[in-house]
């Protein structure tokens, strides 16, 4: 007989093992607990605690979760909007057999399930996970990463670049396909689709990926340099795979999943179907704002960005670094972590968009540097002189960066540029 | 040409039309920005706008969103750990054409996408949804809803009734499936995992379906009910598919799936696959907490309980109206929405759990009715004479409830019911 209760999930002196997964909380705890029994828990509710004490018949395979640190420290009134709040860091280590191996699904239903929801805590974040060996490499990682700029492209080191026709939802597939080969034509590597162009009347899914390709194919011939096309394949399950099959039937190379609408179950399986068709993802995050924009409670885009490297997709958003109109968190720390060494999974190529334009190149590829996708709509199709001219803005001053050359100097050089910059100097757009 | 930008995405005398998707948020505005401004820019980065002016050669499709109503308005300060925060009401209107018709992913990739991270506000929050009948109509919706009542059970009108056996994860397949017996036979309806228990080595997914289905049948056998199981399928988009049919062979009614984790490209599909076989759904909101538990932010559990509805569940977790241990949005106004006539979609079974016991039914019962799943995990196991007299305890809770009679009644003919009350009487657990 074995009674098991909220308590005995805290313990300072336990060492995480290294087939732990270690993730780090922020914690407030409710009025009317104190650090140390919000800490245990949390370890609890996300592994095997339950409120009642129990009575079970035999032995129990033990899968407690163990806080093992509990550090007071604040959060938020750095950045517009948030406040300045005291809590508690708090380290929470998982042992291995907690989890079913290769399922994002379940892991997240212990670490980041109900305790976001318990009373026990006011306010409660997922802000880190040390991944351990076992647990990362059950999951495939991504099937390129970063080396996509040399197997799809031939960019050697410079950041790949990519365009959204804007409106981003209302051109007829004629229209986006003219914009596409505007913009490739000007040197833009990659045409991509909005997070929410998928299958509409106005402009479907099947024409619009086929008569992409095909401009695709005159925009190489034109400019002797690889091009491709991130097409939007998100939809219901099934529906999604067999828009996998028919990217890669029309010759393409990338699909685009909205990762956090489609969710964690179906990336995987989409990454999965992508493997047999040599496909590479780009992860686009609409609505990973909702639970990691506040500080204080939810989950950091930093552990969605494991999430999806884990799951393996080959390129996500991950910000600007504060340079464009949509709020970041810690955008150069997280493309660190995407490049960083993960027990041999491929790394993540991050993509920089929301409000980018020339002007900015720069100064992005100062924070963040060249291992990068850099993607920008309005700040190319809003060039006075259109989108080629536009496409053309912004590769110019890609290279320039690439190269540590000023972006004066190649203004001089390339017309466009000088224009863009004149419209938009080295503002950031809100 | 057209020129397309921010502005003009306001309009107070706009009157939706009967197929608009309307959708009503709370807005923080920015520091430098007036409410006008900012519900102008969630109209246009929820649909078709950018912060770019634009030419665009040719007519396009005009699928801009309409932002109609700006009111002040406060949130928070009334639950535990919120802040009072002033705000706006802000009404938005979204074009059908905007959407795919039947894909969930694409339709949160507009309405809860990139604005709940735009710097334009410092706070948002997507409230409620008014489905207009043509987007509603092209979800399936679900198979059978409170249906499952008389149709997997015959409970008549009486809240069925489910078990979690704790530990939630650590007992072995005898073990838990001995848990699950003595439950079913002691009164209760439904065996279910909790949301991390899925396929792991030490309860196997499929040991753990076919022995708990022949432990099911010797329950019925036994005391002449029906009894089920709401095994968790939850995994990768495919392998999800596979537990599906799994559970259809062994003769099983219900699945079970983390609808946040998982993601609802996966739940569209399992509903499909479930027609299949004629499978009802159980949906576990594990993770929700992180995007819908603060009321500044995020998207509500209104919202994702609607989702939810459209994407086919036939029973999902609303909480207990603050009965129990996790903190609870609106639970009687949100199963209020899911009861409510729409466009003949079937209605969902709400679910009440966590932290329950015997002793809070008549409140529960009291507040939210009877059209309900009421589940117990602790409040069963924990009683002093273990899982038997806990399932009987529960049961004649819930009996007594509905038969608007005073559990003190019931206490006095079932000794069980009268050992729970006495250890846990009617108080809230922590």
């Amino acid at each position: 007989m074995v009674g098991i209760t909220y308590e005995d999930f805290l313990d300072r002196s336990y060492e995480p093992t290294a087939d732990d997964l270690v993730c780090r909380f922020y914690v407030e705890p409710a009025a009317d607990m104190d650090a140390e029994a919000a800490a245990s828990r949390v370890a609890s509710e996300s592994s095997n605690g339950t409120w009642a004490a129990l009575q079970v018949e035999g032995s129990v395979t033990d899968l407690s979760a163990t806080a093992f640190d509990v550090e007071p420290t604040s959060v938020g009134g750095d950045t517009p909007g948030t406040d300045r709040r005291e809590g508690y860091d708090v380290g929470v280590a998982y042992p291995m057999a907690l989890f079913e191996p290769g399922s994002m699904p379940q892991v997240l239903s212990c670490i980041a399930g109900n305790i976001l929801g318990m009373k026990a805590v006011d306010r409660i974040r997922l802000r880190d996970c040390e991944w351990p060996e076992p647990l990362a490499t059950s999951f495939p990682g991504p099937a390129y990463g970063s080396a996509v700029r040399d197997r799809v492209f031939d960019a050697g080191d410079r950041p790949i670049t990519a365009t959204v026709p804007k409106p981003k939802v209302g051109l007829s597939t004629d229209q986006h396909v003219e914009v596409g080969y505007q913009a490739w034509t000007g040197g833009i590597d990659l045409l991509k689709d909005d997070e929410n162009l998928t299958d509409q009347a106005f402009n479907p899914f099947h024409d619009r990926l086929t008569e992409s390709l095909d401009a695709r194919d005159r925009a190489e011939e034109e400019t002797g340099e690889r091009k491709s096309y991130l097409v939007n394949v998100t939809a219901p399950g099934g529906e999604m795979l067999d828009r996998v099959d028919a990217v890669a039937e029309a010759g393409g190379e990338y699909v685009m999943v909205d990762v956090v609408t489609c969710g964690w179950a179906a990336v995987q399986q989409v990454r999965e179907r992508c493997d047999r068709h040599g496909l590479a993802i780009h992860a686009h995050r609409a609505m990973h704002a909702g639970f990691d924009r506040l500080p204080d409670h939810g989950v950091s885009m930093r552990v969605i960005a494991q999430i999806a490297r884990l799951c393996g997709v080959d390129q996500i958003h991950t910000g600007t670094a504060d340079l464009g109109k949509l709020a970041n968190e810690d955008t150069a720390g997280i493309n660190e972590w995407l490049r960083s060494d993960l027990y041999g999974l491929a790394d993540v190529l991050p993509t920089a968009s929301g409000g980018l334009h020339p002007g900015l190149v720069p100064e992005l590829v100062d924070r963040l540097g060249t291992q990068l996708c850099i993607q920008a709509g309005g700040g190319i199709h809003g060039h006075p002189d259109g989108t080629h001219a536009g496409a053309k803005a912004l590769r110019a001053a890609v290279d320039a960066a690439a190269a540590g050359e000023d972006i004066e100097a190649a203004a001089e050089r390339e017309p466009a540029l000088a224009t863009a910059i004149e419209k938009w100097g080295t503002e950031t757009p809100r």
